[in-house]
């Protein structure tokens, strides 16, 4: 049994990323998927610009569809690597670098949070402090 | 000369939106877009079919990207009418049934709104109660 | 052999459809495409909706793919009757409302021309406007 | 607060490039795109290749979507660098070599121009040509 994400606890995960974001002066995307990666709440800071916002819903679905932090793939699927072309590999695009994270209900991934606009860390930064509200 | 909707507002008009949709018992995406259409803020109410995403958003799309409320065209869009298959007419899908508002700074065009989840009467009343906000 | 257009002559030809469009009061989109359907000139008059772009550049793609003007297969699409849904038959729409004009090169088809943005009345006299100068 | 490009200056600054074109003896393709990335202005000089067509609104778009010159990502997309893959993150494909550059309002970005069909260095010079136009 996996439970959903409350739209008020995802608005209330969105202010905290809207905070986080303000604090580190960053124009992003901001978004939160479900477990079948299928958009919860969004919101774009300060009129980020809006080339980021697929791409924040995109790190959150690869966060959701694979049950791992975005970055995690950025070494496999290098060429050479084991993975080679796997953020290209189903017709939706997956996203190799940082800024996604699921959501977890105990060990079980419920969801996925996405944010571009920043550099990784920053995106980095805001995602946890989105996913921070959501896994309590 | 056109204005951005701001985040802060764009949360607020989704918050009245949300108090809607609950006053109405209606399980309801709902989508803000810029004029360029797009996406500013976005929540799904009470785990909402995942579904109504995408109408909620191509609602909200057609909404500023036709500068008119999506219903406008319902007549003239019918088999035997002067623009029928007009919702068809271009790669994305435009939205001809209620529940897509422009949203207006002055006379301009800025934004839309979209709803969906429940009857057309109801995304249509959430709709307004969103664009209510964003229009002042 | 067919001949291309120009693209001094394409201009001079999208001039005379905003001259046009602006005698129209008509805030509408204008397209030319060659023999293969291919952009060769465009513009958007006086900030038209952006939602007609591409229901512009589609009437011009339907009159250049078919070889006739897009509201020529306005009856034989309609439910009942014996081209219906040929507008969707192929990957990209079919537009079968008017607005859409074939160029011609002596009775060869060379191009086509489409408008959109006001009654269907003005786009097909301003896409006359503009076929006017390329049917030299 | 953002402007929208007028269509007469939009066609003044496409005659520069197409001056440009010709001076460089270049068979390009010539895009301008408002700020959503929506086409406000094109034409394809001297029947350029119609595979340039696309390339052209791609960069227009890039430029407009992350408000930087399309070059500008060069380094970071590359196997190995942080962004690794961005350039299809999105539905949409981003181009990340020359020849987008950003139309600016002040320190405002308020859309894209797009330049394909020769190599790089005429590309970008071609883009300047146009972008002086819309910059001033």
């Amino acid at each position: 049994m996996t439970k959903h994400i409350p739209h008020d606890l995802a608005l209330e995960a969105i202010n905290a990323g809207v905070a986080k974001a303000k604090e580190l002066k960053q124009r992003s995307s901001l978004s939160i998927v479900d477990g079948g990666g299928h958009l919860v709440a969004f919101v774009r800071v300060d009129d980020a610009a809006f080339g980021t916002i697929e791409i924040a819903h995109n790190k959150a679905f690869t966060a959701a569809a694979l049950r791992a932090p975005s970055g995690h793939w950025m070494e496999t699927v290098q060429p050479g690597a084991s993975l080679f072309g796997m953020e290209r590999a189903a017709s939706r695009p997956l996203v190799v670098f940082g800024g996604g994270l699921p959501v977890y209900d105990g060990d079980v991934v419920i969801g996925g949070v996405g944010v571009s606009g920043g550099p990784i860390e920053a995106d980095e930064a805001i995602a946890h402090a989105i996913a921070d509200v959501l896994n309590r």
